[in-house]
This record gives C-alpha cells, structure tokens and sequence, in this order.
C-alpha cells in the first residue's frame, strides 16, 4: 500500500492508503473551513480515580445527515467533502469534532474543587473510512479490503504510538444507529488515549495477578487455551485466528476475535495472520447479520497493550458485541450495568455460540 | 407505615407498605402461576475479575404491555395483577423474572474452562410500586409519599442484609423507554448482590487511598464539601441535602444528592433527614423534565455501603443521570464507552448545573 499524508483546508491530517503503488494524491481541499477546535478537557473523577473527558464543541457534529451530504464520501465537483478527491481506497483524516485532540486546551475559566484535577484531553481521534461506497458495510468488503484495512490501522498505530502524550491507541468500529451511529458511511475511528482506559487498567490488574500466582503466564493466552480446548463456544477457527464467545460474555452476542500467536498490538501481526484474519472476520460478521436476517448493530473493539505499560501482561483481541437480543429487542444498559457496572445477560453463553455457529450465512 | 408481609400464588414474597395503621391486606392471589424460575448464574470472568449474571429465563419477560395489561396495577374484580388487592399505597414484591434470587441454582449441566468460576446468582431482585396510579410518575408523588418510599426501601435494605448471601443492597429506578423500561407503571427496584459490585470496588478503592493519604479522612465528605463551598455545580440544596453535577459528570445530566451529615446507608438516615429529602428531589425532578419540555429518561441509583466491608470508607448519595443530551439526541454507549469505559461528555458540568438550576419547574 502506498500511504500518502495531505492536510485538509483547516489544518487537519488526511492520510491516503493506496492499493495501487503509483497513486496520485494532490487534489486540494477548496472548502472554507473554520479552524478546528481546541482540545476539549479530561477531568479527574476523584469518587473512581477515572478520567473522564469533557467536549463541549462535539455538541453541535454532525448527525445523521442525509445520503446526498455525507462528509465521507468522495468530493464531487458540485459537492466537496472532507475527502478532496473523487475516489479513494482507504482514509485516514483527524475527526473533525475530536474528544481528544493535539491543539491548544481550553481550560480557561474553570475552577475546580481540589481534589478534581484538570488537564487538557491531549491525543488525537481520527476517523477511518473502509470504502468509498456509501452503501458497503464492513461485512461487505473483499478479504482483500479488510487486510488493507488491518494494515492502516497498525500503522496508525505504529505512528499514535511515537506522540509523547498518547498512553493507549484504540481502533474501533460503531455500526448502526441503535449503538448511536451519527455517519451510515462504513468508518471505523481511533482514539489516541493520554491515559490508561480504566477497562485497560483492570484488565491488567487480572493478568498480572494472574502472572504472579502461575509464575509468569499469560493470562488471556491461558484463556484462549482454554476455550480452544472446550469448543462449546467457539464459533470459527481457522490456522491462526479463532472466534469465541466468552464464558461469562456480557452482551447477549460477543465473540472475541485472537490470534494464536501471542501478539502485543496490530504492528506486531505477521503477514499471514494478517490474511487470515479477513476471511475469518468478515464469516462472523455475516453470521451476526444472519442471526435474525437484520443487520445488527455492533461495537467492534481492538484490546492492543498500551504504549508503554503492561505490555508483557497484554494480549491481542478484537472484541465484538452486539446490543440487539431478539428481532424486535435490544440490551438496555440501566440502573445494574450504567451505576454498578453489574452486567445481567439475558442469552447463555454457549446458547450465543450455538445460535452463530448454525446462523444463515448465504 | 404498616407492614403486611403475603406471599403470592407461586410462593413469591409481597410487601404491602400502608400509610394507614388499621389497614388490613387479606386478598390472596387467585392465579395459576407455574414456580418461579431457579436462580441464574453467576459467571467470573477471569479478564476482569468481575462477575457477570446469566438469568437466561429473563429473555420472556413482559415487554411494554398496554395499559390495560399492566402486572403492577392493582388487581380488579376482572383481572388479576401481581398485586392481590384492588388498591394499595406501596408494595413491594419479588420480580417474577429476577437475575438474582434464593431459588435452587440452574448449573446443570454447564462445563466451563478452569479459569471461570461459576455459582448460583443467589440474592435477590425485588420490584417497588410507589403508588397504583398508572399515569403517575416519581416526579410527581407527593413529598409525604417520598417519605413513605424512602422508608421502604431503608426497611427493605435492613431486611436484605441479613441474607446470608447478601453483600450489597442496590435501589434504583429506571424511568423511559429510552433507557430500556419495560413497564410503564411508576416503580423501582432493588438488587441485592451476593458480590460487591465492579463500581463499588472502586469506589471504595479510591475512598481507601484517600484515608490512607489524609489520615482517615472520608473522601465523598471532602468531595461534597468542596462542591458546597464552590457552588458552581450545585443545583438546588436544602438544610440536609445538597443536589449538585460532579464536576467530572459521565452524563449529559449527572446530579449527585447527598446528605450533609454522613450516613453510610438508607436505614442510617434520621427522620429529619428523611422529610427533607422528598421535596429536593421532587424539585430535582421537576428541573431534569422542565429542561426540554419532555419528560426525561432517567437512572436513579442510591449508592450505599455494602453490607459486610467498607462501612466507613461509604457515603451514602443518590446517583441521578440521564441519557438525554438535547431535545432530539440520546448519549449512547458506543465503543470508548462500552469496550473501554472511556466516557466522553458533550455537555460541560457546570453548564448542566445553570441549566438545571435556571430550568423551568412551573
């Protein structure tokens, strides 16, 4: 792929990944574009010892707007967009309503008690556009595509990882607007964390208690093992990527995608599992469609370790989930989940596995 | 308040809360009900160190039944309800769908990888009606029925703790479709767990470290204090309770209520402090409808100590959030929110405070 970087009308980084090796990439933004936004704040949450981000400017992004002014489609000459060209592979641009962001903070004027501390939310959030075709979806893309896709989004990674202010990168994709999608076009998104995410932190506690009582093992390796070895809720496999559903799986259908191989982070995957990942993505993918012949919402997370802690303790995967239990019914994060961080599952693990496995998949 | 403990025709537990001494509750429940379903399961996750409840019989619960269906109005001479009797004041009665419950485990069966512990989800979910008008809402009972509901749930939380299996007594009410309601008819409900859950964990981390640091001081007091001498973020208060945004808020609208004078739970509070919380949270109430005109979505959780551990490090405070972010916008959980508990808040807390405090409440 060649990778060419380009900056938008107001500043921003737009980054083209070509599968053809002599693409040209200098078409111009012409827009008239108001600076983007200072970064927004991070506050200390003293009662949870959690930073929480505040983005006030992100009230006003765009939602939902119609096939005809999607910001991530190509330009056309009659309409431009935030892509200046009129084609593209793959894209990579800083989102333009970013919680986290490398511009100058806006922290003027706030006053707060002691023991909350303040600084400005410091990284970077980038949007990641899958395919020029407004009407694709990830599921729909070739192996081919995806592997593309995967590549970007190591090397991203690879480059997040070289700011000083970044502690963790996460890639992921929201689908659908029951999970509160504001763009159809297929996009997947990154956020460059200045901190540890606190699923990260606690993730992390487990694995290193789990290190100390085996004498060094990895955790997650030692779960993968072990679901490998029962089956019952592995939903595909093939020679180097297997797909289960966790025993105690917290939405009524997650699968955890990992590689065999124990991997850190996306830049550290070889060339063949980054082929084999594809295929194996993209069957459940449309096995999860297949489930009630809808397309499902979803939230597809890559777990990489973070820059620079933990990174022995930490262990490659892609989560995926979705909030939709039955054809007219969706998990609903009320008082037990949203205040007490207490999941109730309404689906048997192993009933999710089943229900994937045997899912319609033509 | 009299008490009049009943059982329903399947051998579930009713509470009858009556503001009248001389009230007599002898109807019986004339229904054919199948047993009440055993307990679900508990399932540790071993990447977490978290439990995770598994009440797979909860996929056929009641689903937004019309009015005139409604389980949780009193019963009529035509149609027979979850409650016996033709009227009530409060009631208060196992759910019939519970995650959590006293009833022989349901593990039969179920073979899980070594690293995951599994056991009954003992404990129990009750459901609170706070009066038998249907077309009533919290917001708008009377301050003497706060009182009378503030009560029950301080009775209720004293009577649950000394379950054996009980760890932590949780009293929420969950309030709009949006947020995943099932049943219109104005009610709460309580969870007792037989864990402490994920959120209390840290809190109550926090609140260690936070004695440790300072030689024993409470960290929710110091919080509280320091939001009372700011002002900024405070919404309303009275002479026992302060309501004010968190000055890291997760939500569009977070509002904290807590009482000056620490107290570690509900049964905890004097009875003068128990008059004045209704007409707070009333206003409270009325300011979160009156910000867009639209009655709001809502979670209300009390966070109290658990039953056994942390007693002191505990201070008891209401937790009030919504969803709702503007007139026609709902804040979702999408992936920093639900695969990294990275919340983003698009609405900075003190511009919720002086929305909230120059709401209109006519």
């Amino acid at each position: 792929m060649k990778r060419t970087i380009t900056h938008m009308a107001d500043g921003r980084e737009l980054i083209y990944y070509d599968e053809r090796d002599d693409s040209v990439r200098d078409a111009v933004d012409r827009r008239e574009l108001p600076p983007p936004p200072a970064a927004g704040q991070l506050r200390h949450d003293p009662l949870t010892d959690e930073w929480v981000a505040v983005a006030a400017h992100r009230q006003s992004r765009t939602f939902l707007p119609p096939p005809d002014e999607c910001p991530l489609c190509p330009s056309t000459p009659d309409r431009l967009t935030e892509i200046p060209d009129t084609e593209y592979d793959v894209v990579v641009f800083e989102n333009r309503f970013p919680s986290f962001s490398q511009r100058d903070a806006w922290l003027d004027g706030v006053a707060l008690p002691p023991l909350n501390h303040i600084r400005a939310a410091l990284g970077r959030c980038e949007v990641v556009c899958f395919t020029a075709d407004h009407d694709a979806s990830f599921a729909t893309l070739t192996p081919g595509r995806v592997r593309d896709v995967l590549d970007v989004l190591a090397d991203r990674t690879a480059t997040l990882a070289t700011f000083p202010e970044v502690e963790q990168v996460f890639c992921f994709e929201n689908r659908g607007i029951e999970i509160g999608v504001t763009l159809h076009h297929p996009h997947g998104q990154i956020y460059a964390y200045p901190f540890l995410a606190p699923r990260t932190r606690i993730m992390l506690a487990a694995a290193r208690a789990h290190a100390d009582r085996t004498g060094g093992r990895n955790l997650f390796a030692d779960v993968l093992a072990a679901e490998r070895s029962a089956g019952e809720r592995v939903v595909v496999s093939n020679e180097h990527w297997t797909a289960f559903v966790p025993a105690a799986a917290r939405w009524p259908f997650e699968v955890i995608v990992a590689p065999h191989r124990p991997a850190a982070d996306l830049p550290s995957l070889t060339d063949e599992e980054g082929d084999a990942f594809g295929p194996l993505y993209l069957d459940v993918l449309r096995r999860l469609d297949g489930l009630f012949g809808v397309p499902m919402p979803y939230v597809s997370a890559w777990h990489q370790a973070p820059v620079r802690t933990g990174r022995d303790l930490s262990y490659l995967h892609l989560q995926l989930f979705s909030i939709r239990r039955a054809p007219g019914k969706l998990k609903y994060l009320a008082g037990s989940e949203s205040a007490m961080g207490v999941f109730v599952n309404d689906i048997a693990p192993e009933h999710a596995a089943r229900l994937l496995r045997e899912a319609d998949v033509s």
